[in-house]
C-alpha cells in the first residue's frame, strides 16, 4: 500500500457494502463512506452511525434528489428514452450521479481510490466505473465482486453473513427478501433470486412503489401536465386543485398519483451490456405517466421529419444510459441534438389515470404544428385535394419501374 | 370515353361510395363494385343489393379476413410496427389488401380503372393509389374526391345527400356520426368532426370494439400465447380451457378478449403522408395484446444486436405500411430481413387481462437466449466475473482519451 | 389577374428564362428578372441589358459568392454530406440561396409570385419551390414547365427558338450544346441529351472546370489545409508559398488546384427526388480535395462513437440537401447537431495532388484524440493488455449463448 | 496440464510465431502448427520445415485462397462494407476464414486449446477469439500477449531475439521492417513503428502491392466487370483481351491491374475496437477497382429506398468485419439482407484505370430501373410533369405549418 490508501466508498448501509467497508480497512485502506440520497427508502442516520461504527474515517450524507430529477430524470424522459421499447431506465439515471460525487469527494479529500459494491455480472459495475474513469483517468477502482483475494474470501451471501457476525457489524435484514432490489425516485426493481425463472410469476408482495390495479381506485384521476421546451412545467389535478411546478415536487406528485393508480409495473427479460439476459420486474409510476405526456405533446407540437430523426436517436440514447456512458462525448453529442428537437415542445396534456391505465385524453399547445382546417376531411381549407394526384403518382413512379423489372425477371417473388 | 370504360370501385354501401357509383355511370363508366369483407360491421347481402339497384353492372363480394390475417396482420406484428410509437396501422393493414384484389379484378374483367371514395387529404387515398400503380401501371385510376368535375358537384356532404335523393339513392344511416370511422378486424378508427379538436376528449359513446376499462370485468383474465417464427400459433385462456389455433380464429378470439377487457385504446395526434397533423382515435383489442406477447417473447429468444438491428428497421417498416408502401421494393427488402429476424422466436407468454392492462407475468422459449446460471447475481457459473474489469477499462479507455482534450480545451462543457 | 401581377423570375439570360420573361409578360405579369452570381461562368451585364430589353421592368444583379461559400458550401462540407457516396450537391448547394433572395426581393418590392425555369422532371424545381414555400407560404409560384397554357404553347427547344425569333429576343449560343449544364463556384453539371445513355462514355470537350487527369501536370501539388470546429481556415501550397485564409479566396484557390490536377469528376446514375434515375458527370474540383481533407482531419479528432452517430446523420443530411430541404425544421436540427459535433475538429492535413488523385499524407490536430503510445503495438504504455482478454471474453458471452441455441436447433444455418 | 494439451497455433513463420510456439512447448503444450495461405507472400514450405524443426508435432498448411474471395471478399464487397468511409477491411477479411479452420482442425485434432500472435491491442486478437469461441464455447485461448506468464519474460522485440537465439530459432529477417504488416489477397497494410506518427508521409519503399501512381502507366487500362446478383463474375480488358470468370483468378486479375496502375493506397487514422485510434496505411488494389464498380452497376440498378435502407446496413456491416463479429447472429441476420438487397444487381460496368484512379465510363443493366425517356428533360414521356406541381405543394405542407409557428416564436432560429 503506498501513502494515498483513502477510498471513497458509496455505501448504502446494507450487508454486502458493510462487509466491503471493513474489508477495504482490513486490507489496509481508509475508507470514507459515501451515502448518497437518490429518493430510496431508508434511514441515512442509522446507516451513518453504522458506517462510523464499521470504521469509516468519514462519512458524507448527502440528498442528491434535486440534481437527480433535474439533471438525469428530465433529460432522459426529454428524449423519449426505453430501452428494448419498455424499460425505463430506472437504475441507471441515478448511478453517473452517484459516481460523480464520489470523484468530487475523492477530489477534495485526496483519495486515489473509489469503491461499489456492484457485482461483476451486472450493469450497474460498468455505470459506476465508466463514469469514475471518464471524470478521472487516474482514479483506481476498487470493486471487491471482482477483486481475486476478496472473491477467494467470499464466495455468497453466507460468507458475508459469517464475516459481518465475526467482525461485529450489525445484520439489519434479518430477512433478506429472495431477489434484490434497487430503489430511488424514478423505480425500485426487482430481480435475480425467484425471479430468476423468467416464467415464474412475481406475486404481489414483491411490488413497494405501486399498489396493484385491481386495489387501485374504481374512481379516475385527472390530471394535466404543462411542458416548456419538452419538460414538464406544472402538474395538476383538477379534482383536489393540487398544483406542484417545482421539479422535484412536481415529480414526486407524479410518483404519488402513479403509486395509487397501479401504474408503471413492467416484467420483461433484458439483454444487460455485459451480454448475459436478465429477468427484470420494475415499478416507475411516475416516470410511466411523465413518458405518456411528453410522448402526446410531441405529436402536436413536433415537425414529422424532426420527429423521426430524433427517434433514430432515441434507441442509442436509452442504450448510452442504460451501458454506462453518462459522461461521454456521444452522450453529449445526444443532449445537444435532443435539447434541439425540444425548443418548441410546449403546450399541455390532459390524462386519466386508472387502475393501471395512463389514458391520454387530450392537448393543446401554443406551437401546434396540428390545423384544424387543413386535416378536416372537409373540402374547403388552404390544401387542395387535386395537388395530392400529382403527389401520389410521382411517388408511384419508382414503383412502376420497378414492377417493370419484376415482371421481366418473372415476376414479383 | 374510349371503348374501355369499365371501372371497379371500392364500394362499401354507405353514403359516398353510393353516389361515386352513380355519378360514375352518368360520367359514362361501366362500374363494377366491389365489396370487401375485412371484418368490418355490415350487411354485405343489403351492400351488393343497394349496389345493383343504384346501377353496378357487377358486384363482388368478397371475404377476405383470412388473408388479412395471414398476409397482412401477422407480418406487421412479427416486425413490431409501430407508426410513431402508438398507433398499430389498423387501417393500413386493410387498404393494400383491396387494392390488390380490385387490380386483380380489373385484370379478370378487362377493366382500365379503378376507383375509390377516399378523401384528397388522407393517407387512404394514398394506400390505394399507390398499391394499384405498383401492381399494375398501366391502370388509371378515378379519385373523385381529387378530380375537378367531382368536386365542382360536390363540396361537402350536404350536396352528397341532395344528389342522393334526387337519384333515388337509398341513405342507409340517416344520422350521420359526427366523425368518421375506418373498421375492420384489425380496429376502428374515429377521427374527424368534432373529433378534430384535440383537446376535445372523446365521449364514451364514440367507441364500439371495445368495452371502457371502467367496464370491464373486475377478474382478470389470464391467457397464454404460443409463437413459432415469430407468429402467434396458440392462444388458450386456462380458466375457461378455450383454445385456438387457426390465425383467424386466433385473433379474432384476441380481439374478443381485448373487447371485453377494456383493452386497446389510443388518443394521439399523428402525422399523415401528406403532410398534415391528424387526431386519431383508435381501438385495437387483439393487436394490442398480440403486440406486447410478441415483444416479450422476443425479449427472451433474440439476440441483443439482432434486436438493435432489427429495431432500426421497425420504425421504418410501420412508416412504409402507414404511408401506402406496401408493394414496394422497400417492403419486399423488410419483410425479407424481418422473416430472418423472426427465424427462433418461438416459445409461449402468459398474461394477464384486467381493466385495460395487457400485463405479462411470464414467458419460456425452447430458444431461449436467457440462461439462470449466467444472470444470476450469485458467484458461481460460466462467467468468470473478473473478466468485466478488464472489459470496463477497454471501454473507458476512449473516454479517458476524451477527457484529456476536453480538460486541455477547457473543461467539459 | 388581380391587383398585384409583380413576379421575381430567377434570370440566367438564357434561351429560357429569357422565353419565360417574355411569356410571362404577355401574360400580364411585371416582371422582375433577379441574377445571382453564383460563380458560374457568364457575362452579368449583358445579362442585366437583355432582361430588359426582353422587358423587364427592374433587374436585378447579385454576387452571392460569398454568402454560398460560407453559409451553404462550408456547412455541407463540415456534414460530410455526399448524396448516394459520390455527388458531392454541386447544384443543389446554390438553389435554396437563389430561391431566398428571390423571397427577399419580393418582400421588398411586393411581388406576389416568384418564378423560375427549371423543368417539371428535376430536382430544381423542387429545390426552388420548397425554398419559396418554406420561407413564405403565401407566395404564389410560376413554374412555366408544369404550366398548362405554357406547355402548350412550348413543347420543346424548337418552339423556344421560334418564339425568341418571333419576339425579337436575340439567342446567344446558337450552337447548343448537345447535353444541360449546371455551373456554380462548387461544380458543374453536365447531363441529359447525349449523356442520356449511361452507357456513353463523356467525351473530353465536355469538361469545363478541371483538366484530364492525362494532361494534368506530372510532378504533384503539396498542400495543407488547417481546420477549425470543421471548417477550413488556411489553405497553403508550401511550394509556392501561396496562402488563403478568406472562406471565397481559400475556396477558389482549391478549385484552382483541383483544376490544375484534374480532381473531382464523377460520372454516375443517380436518384432523383421525383422518383427518377437520371445519368449525371460532374466537376467538382475544389470540394472533392475539401471532401478527403475534413473527412480525414475528423480521423484524428473525432471521437469513434459521436462518428457513429453523426454517419448516422450525414446521409439524411445529404438527402435533405438534393430534395430541397434545406429550409426545414429537420435541417435546422441536423446542422445544430452537425455543428456539436465538429466542436474540436481543429488542426491541418497535408495532402498531395496528383493528376486527378487527392492522396493525404499526414495530419496533426492539437485536440487529437490519437496517442502513440496507447496506439503502439509496444508492451509499455497506460493500456493493460490483459484487459483486453476480458473484453473479448465478455463480448464472446452472447455469442457463446447463440452458438448453444443453433445446435440444438440443427446448427448454424 | 491436464490431459488435453494439444493447441493449434496460427503460424506464419515469423519471429513472434516461432517464439510462441516454442514457449508453448516449454510450457508443456503440444503445438500442431497452422499455416494458412491467404494470399500473403512468403514460402510456406520453409515455413512449415521451421515449425517442424522448432517442435511442431504436426504442421497444416492451406491454401484458403478460393474460401477467402468467394466467401469472405465477394460477400463484404456485396455490402458496400467500407470501415470509417475509408477502409476496405483487409486483415479483417481474413481472421475469421483462418480462426474458422483453426478450430475445425482443433476438432479433428482433438485439441483443447488455440493459440495466435496477436497482440493485446490490436483489432486481430478480437477478431481471433470471437471468432474461435463463437465457433466452439468451449474451446481455450492461449494468447501469450495477454498471458502474465509471457509478458513477464517477453516485454518487446530484443526479448524475443534472444531468446530465438537461445533455443536456436533462426530468424529469417535479419533486417526487421521498421512498422509491421498484414499481408492477404484482399490488401497489405502497414502500421505501426515510424508510421506511428500520423504526420509522418510514408516513403514509398513502404509500398509493395502497388506501384505509386506516378510510376504508373502514362496510358490508361481499359476495364468492363460484369455482375451477377451484386457479385462480379467476368473481367475483361478489352485491349488485350484478357477475360476471366473464375473468382480467384478474377480477383487477381483485379489485383494485377491495380497495383500496375497505382490503385488503391489509403493513409488514415482509424478507431479499433479496444478503443484507441490508430493510423493505418493500406494497399487495396483490386479491391479498391471492385468497390467502384459495384457501387456504380448498384446506382443503375438498385431501388432508391432498397438502397437508402442498405446503406443504413452498410456501415454496420463494415463495423461488424472490422470488430470481429463475422461468426455473430447479426452478422447472419445482416448477410441475408444484403443478400435479398443484391437479387437483381446485375449488368456491367466499364471503367478507366489510370495512375491511381478508378474512373466509371458508362454502365449497362438488364434490370436497370433507369428510363431514358423518364429522365430526360425533354417534356414528351410516360412523365407528366404537372403532377410534379402537386408534389411538391405535398411536401411544402410540413414547411408551412412550420414557418407559422417559428414566426409566432420569433422568427427563423
Amino acid at each position: 500500500m503506498n501513502g494515498n490508501n483513502k477510498v471513497v466508498l458509496a455505501y448504502s448501509g446494507g450487508l454486502d457494502t458493510s462487509v466491503i467497508l471493513k474489508w477495504l480497512i482490513e486490507e489496509g485502506y481508509e475508507v470514507i463512506a459515501y451515502i448518497a440520497d437518490v429518493g430510496q427508502a431508508g434511514d441515512f442516520k442509522q446507516a451513518e452511525k453504522k458506517a462510523l461504527k464499521v470504521g469509516a474515517k468519514k462519512v458524507y450524507v448527502e440528498d442528491l434528489k434535486k440534481e437527480l430529477v433535474k439533471d438525469y430524470i428530465f433529460p432522459i424522459f426529454k428524449a423519449n428514452a426505453l430501452y428494448e421499447g419498455r424499460y425505463l431506465l430506472g437504475t441507471a439515471a441515478a448511478r453517473p450521479l452517484i459516481a460523480k460525487r464520489q470523484i468530487e469527494i475523492a477530489a477534495m479529500e485526496k483519495a486515489g481510490f473509489v469503491s461499489h459494491g456492484a457485482t461483476g455480472k451486472g450493469n450497474d459495475q460498468v455505470r459506476f466505473e465508466l463514469a469514475y474513469y471518464a471524470l478521472n483517468p487516474k482514479i483506481k477502482v476498487l470493486a471487491p465482486w471482482k477483486m481475486e483475494s476478496f472473491l477467494k474470501k467470499f464466495s455468497g451471501r453466507t460468507d458475508l453473513i459469517k464475516y459481518a457476525e465475526a467482525k461485529g457489524i450489525e445484520i439489519t435484514s434479518t430477512i433478506k427478501k429472495p431477489y434484490s432490489e434497487d430503489d430511488n425516485l424514478l423505480h425500485i426493481s426487482h430481480e435475480a433470486g425467484i425471479l430468476e425463472d423468467p416464467a415464474h410469476e412475481p406475486s404481489e408482495d414483491i411490488f413497494s412503489k405501486t399498489v396493484s390495479p385491481e386495489k387501485a381506485p374504481d374512481k379516475p384521476t385527472r390530471l394535466t401536465i404543462w411542458f416548456k421546451d419538452g419538460e414538464p412545467v406544472k402538474a395538476e389535478t383538477p379534482d383536489d386543485g393540487r398544483s406542484e411546478t417545482d421539479p422535484l415536487r412536481l415529480f414526486t406528485f407524479l410518483n404519488e398519483l402513479g403509486e395509487k393508480n397501479g401504474i408503471g409495473r413492467i416484467d420483461m427479460v433484458e439483454n444487460r451490456f455485459v451480454g448475459i439476459k436478465s429477468r427484470g420486474v420494475y415499478e416507475t409510476p411516475g416516470g410511466t405517466i411523465l413518458f405518456a405526456a411528453h410522448k402526446d405533446i410531441e405529436g402536436i407540437a413536433m415537425d414529422r421529419e424532426v420527429m423521426r430523426l430524433r427517434d433514430m436517436f432515441s434507441q442509442k440514447f436509452a442504450e448510452l444510459v442504460y451501458n454506462g456512458f453518462w459522461f461521454s462525448p456521444e452522450m453529449d453529442f445526444l443532449r445537444s441534438a435532443i435539447d434541439k428537437s425540444q425548443e418548441a415542445i410546449d403546450g399541455k396534456v390532459t390524462l386519466k389515470l386508472y387502475k393501471g391505465n395512463v389514458m391520454v385524453t387530450g392537448r393543446e399547445s401554443p406551437s401546434s404544428l396540428y390545423d384544424k382546417d387543413l386535416s378536416s376531411m372537409d373540402i374547403e381549407g388552404g390544401f387542395d385535394q387535386k395537388d395530392s394526384a400529382g403527389f401520389i403518382r410521382i411517388h408511384a413512379t419508382r414503383l412502376m419501374a420497378h414492377n417493370a423489372i419484376m415482371n421481366k425477371h418473372g415476376g414479383r417473388k
